[in-house]
Formats: structure tokens, C-alpha cells, sequence
């Protein structure tokens, strides 16, 4: 039996798991991520991580087929990070630095599209898909024919950053005007509510209590009159911003995950019909599903991606 | 030495040609698209011209790879037509039908996505492209490591029908509204024009003469005011376009095809400037090339998908 890694490298935590070739997964845990000093601890960290547990478990490296490992930065296809903001990276090469402190072939990628891959596999995603995490931030992943779209500047699957209200003037984090995530995220539902609630409008659930994107969604869910009017917009940006997915790849599913898929089947059933409304006919009937794996997406996408390289 | 066919099935005529395995065309021919009677002829009519060919130069068919195809449609990534409204198809397995008809193994892809193939290949591409086709419509197709996107519904590289104007009220010809052919296309550079037409502007050369997409560039190139303002308009629906495109498979280069791309590199240099206001920023750089193999790149990239399945 042979064995590989699965490491999901956040802003705060690294999450590791250990797999048997098959897709189990034996075990979880998790390590601080170390961001001081450029972050120039955490690979050594994650790499002792792995080498104490083999160690500790008698398991020879010569057993384990490698470690697959997501970033959450631009991870071009030979895995190499091209910047990493949050944790403190420039440009480095991942594959070899911690091939290098393990002894063990690494393969990596950005982590929305290790979620991507990791519902492909064993969530609710296909053979062909899309994956939209719509958290604070709007990410994502493509898989086509089971291979994510890494993206020659490693920002395959940024459809975050999608224009879809060019007159915009509010500056998205990324700089730009108009992206998909300054509508689409947690964030961007709160902001479209704080809009609505500053013009004049009937009594709302959202008047009081901390407005938040589940908020939203509870007071719809209520039929309160703004938190409606809010989901109108809000399904209408994202039934034209998945119509756009579809003309490009055009996959089987869209799986959508992140803290605002919570929402789960209200977000289906209101995203569905604008989806259709702005999908070219062949495409109409690409299905829409709630992602399964939850946090787990990324470890499970990761060893599937050392597995693909090395497997 | 083995062979293939690379066969390009238009509206009018299909286009045929005979290649070496190394890619060297070594003959190219036309027969017309006979479509009374649902297009019942145009599979025998293509089948008995491969035949003859392959008697008169007594070519044995265990020399010949097999045959590629691209047709004026939806076509998944099994080679299955869905429908082929200019030749009178549905539903139609085309390697199977024209396989049976010629003995010959035969894969089948979409025109435009053909042509893209044929630019990676041969052309102005690269392994990971996006080809934008400029006509009469808005098509294209997606490249990524050298492989077509096909999509599960065929509709990959649909990208004339992403929508780039919500508020639009006039359909495109699939039906809705809003799609970037409606602007981006060559018909569309021309209803830019007369929309600006109709309003109070100052002397033009587009007051007299055909109002065609070539016009409005030869005007703007003489710095005609009406036709800046035009492409001014254009280039900036165009450069939203582009960057969309950039966010979802993030290619090396995107190749610009059609007869809107002979307006050369007046039509990069107007494009490549909002392109980069609207990138996600690691695309910015991307790179914008013209089309090189015109009228061929489908016969070539035709070849090149009997190649990856046959070769």
C-alpha cells in the first residue's frame, strides 16, 4: 500500500491529512501557519509536521508517493507561486523547497482550485466542472476532464475578478472596479443590503441586529420586503456572473461553495432562473449543487493532485 | 508514412485536405454543402471525395490515420452534434456515420473550436490559448495544454454569447439579450456606428458610403471623429471581454480572428488598453495576437484533432 499527503496551507491554520492511495483519508490535523519573517518558517514547519508523522508511524518515505500542497496565492501550472499576499511570499518555488525539506516529490496548486478538484473527486462536482467558493472573497476552480485550469499566471479560475458592473467606482481589493466579488461574497451581499437600507424602504428585520450575509438570507427566507429585493439583485448578478462560466467551459455542475452556500437550496432556487435567463440554450440545463467536502475540499483536491502527479 | 484528413464543413462548401502525419498539407480542395433535405447528402458527399482521393493516388486506407471534421455547431466532446441549424442537422454522431462511410476512424469538433486547434498548432497560438473569432458572429474556442475545451453541452468557447450588457433590450440571434456579439462582431461594429449616427454629431465619412466594420476602422484610422468615438466604444466592450476570458482559463496569448481581424493591429493597440484596466492584475500582461492561418486554420486544426485521437 502506498500513501500521500494532502496539505490545505491557510492564512491561519495548515491543515494536513494523510491518504492511502485509494482515497482514504487515515488522518487530519492541523498546525499554526507562522506568517513572521516573510512566512520563511512555514514550509520548514509543514515539513517537520510530515516527517514526525512518518516517523512516528514507522511509515519509510519510500512508501509515500508525495505531497500534494494548496496555496492561497497565483500557483501556476508547474506550481510554482507567483506572489502569496497573505502570507508574506513572493514568488517561490514550492514543489522544490519543500521537495527538498522532505525528501518527497510535491506537487502544488492555488487553493480554490485544489477545492475544486477535491469536490471533483469526492464531492459534488463531475468530471467537468466549475467550483465558486463566495466567501469574505469570490475564488474558484475549473476541472476539465478531471485536470484543474491552472492558468498560465496561475490565476486560472479567478472569475472573482470578473467584471460584471463596469460603471462600478468603488475599488474591489484587487484594484480594479466592477468584480464579481464585490457583489457575490458575504461581503458583497452585507454591501448590497447597506445600500438598499439607506434608501427609503418599508420596516426590515435588517433595520436591527448585525447585518451579515446569513441575515440576509434568514430575513428572505421571512420574506421580509428588503432582504428580497436585496436576493433579487444579488441572484441576478449571480445568475448573469454563471451564465459566463458556462459560454467559457461549459461544464456539467457548478458547485458552489463557501460560507454563503450555507444558504444551500434558497441559493440554488434563486440563482437557477436568472442563470437561465442569461445562459446561451445549450447551456441551460447545466445543474447547479451545493459543495459537500466543506474545509475538507482542499486536502482532499491536494492529494488528488499528488496522486494525478505521482500516483 | 501515414496521412489524415483535415476537413472544414461550412455553410457553403466544405473544405477539404490531405496531410502527412509530420502536419505537411500536401493537397486542399473544395466540394459544395448540399443541403437539401436536411443536409441527408453532405456526410455521403464528403465520404465518396475522401474515397476518390485515396483511389486516384492509390493511397491503401491502413496508411491513413483518420479523418477530422469541424461543423457549424454544438459538438461535445465525444464528437456528437447536437444541432447544426445552417445545415439543416439535430442530433447527429458524425464519427460514427462518416466512420461507417468511409471506413476510417473520425473525430469531430466545432468549427471554431477546430480553428483555434489549428492556430495553437500551426498558427498564431499557443498550448494554452484563447482564439476569438470576429465575424458576422462572435465565436472562438478554448485551448488549454494543447487540448480543446469542447464542453459537456458542446458550448465551449460559446463566447460571443456571454452577456456584456444586461440592460439590453434588442436579442442577439440565439435569443437573448446583451451577448458580446451583438457589439463585438462585425454587425455589431456597424449598428455602434449608426447608433451614433442617429444622434446630433459632427461631419463624418460615415455619413455617405456602405456603413461596414471596415469602414468604421479606415475612418478611425484618418481620425474621424464619429468613428473614434465608435471605436472608442468597441475597444472598451472588447477589452471587458477579453479580460472575462483572462479570469476563467488565464491563457498565454489570445488569438483574434475573422473579418474584424484584418483591421490588424490597430484592432490590438484599441484593445489591449481597457483590456488591462479590466484585468485581474497577473493577466494583465497577456499577450494579443492576430490570427495567421485564415481560411485554413480549420482544415489544420481539423488534422491536428484526428492526430490526438488517431496519430
Amino acid at each position: 500500500m502506498r500513501y500521500g499527503f494532502g496539505i490545505d496551507l491557510g492564512g491561519t491554520t495548515v491543515k494536513l491529512a494523510f491518504f492511502e492511495e485509494d482515497g482514504t483519508c487515515l488522518d487530519k490535523w492541523e498546525i499554526p501557519t507562522v506568517k513572521e519573517g516573510s512566512g520563511e518558517q512555514i514550509l520548514p514547519d509543514i515539513a517537520a509536521s510530515v516527517l514526525s508523522y512518518l516517523e512516528s508511524h514507522s511509515i519509510p518515505k519510500e512508501n509515500v508517493l508525495g505531497i500534494g500542497i494548496g496555496v492561497p496565492g497565483a500557483v501556476d501550472s508547474k506550481g510554482i507561486v507567483f506572489s502569496c499576499i497573505n502570507l508574506g511570499w513572493g514568488r517561490k518555488d514550492v514543489p522544490k523547497e519543500l521537495g527538498e525539506l522532505t525528501g518527497l516529490p510535491v506537487a502544488c496548486g492555488n487553493d480554490a482550485t485544489m477545492a475544486a478538484l477535491g469536490e471533483c473527486w469526492q464531492g459534488a462536482g463531475a468530471e467537468n466542472m466549475v467550483f465558486v467558493t463566495l466567501g469574505t472573497g469570490v475564488g474558484g476552480g475549473i476541472v476539465c476532464d478531471g485536470k484543474i485550469i491552472a492558468g498560465v499566471h496561475g490565476a486560472g479560475g479567478e472569475i472573482g475578478h470578473i467584471t460584471l458592473v463596469p460603471e462600478e467606482t468603488i475599488p474591489c481589493n484587487c484594484g480594479k472596479c466592477g468584480c464579481a466579488e464585490q457583489y457575490l461574497s458575504a461581503t458583497g451581499i452585507v454591501r448590497l443590503a447597506k445600500e438598499a437600507l439607506v434608501l427609503p424602504h418599508p420596516a426590515s428585520a435588517l433595520d436591527s441586529g448585525e447585518l451579515t450575509a446569513k441575515a440576509v438570507f434568514d430575513a428572505g427566507r421571512d420574506k421580509d420586503p428588503v432582504a428580497l429585493q436585496v436576493l433579487d439583485r444579488y441572484f441576478d448578478m449571480m445568475g448573469r456572473f454563471l451564465a459566463i462560466l458556462c459560454c467559457v467551459t461549459d461544464p456539467e455542475v457548478i458547485v458552489l461553495g463557501g460560507g454563503v452556500s450555507k444558504a444551500g437550496q434558497m441559493l440554488i432556487d434563486g440563482a437557477l432562473e436568472p442563470m437561465e435567463k442569461y445562459a446561451f440554450a445549450p447551456c441551460r440545463t447545466t445543474r447547479l449543487a451545493i459543495a459537500t467536502l466543506g474545509n475538507d475540499a482542499g486536502i482532499y483536491g491536494t492529494f488528488q493532485l499528488a496522486l494525478q502527479n505521482y500516483g
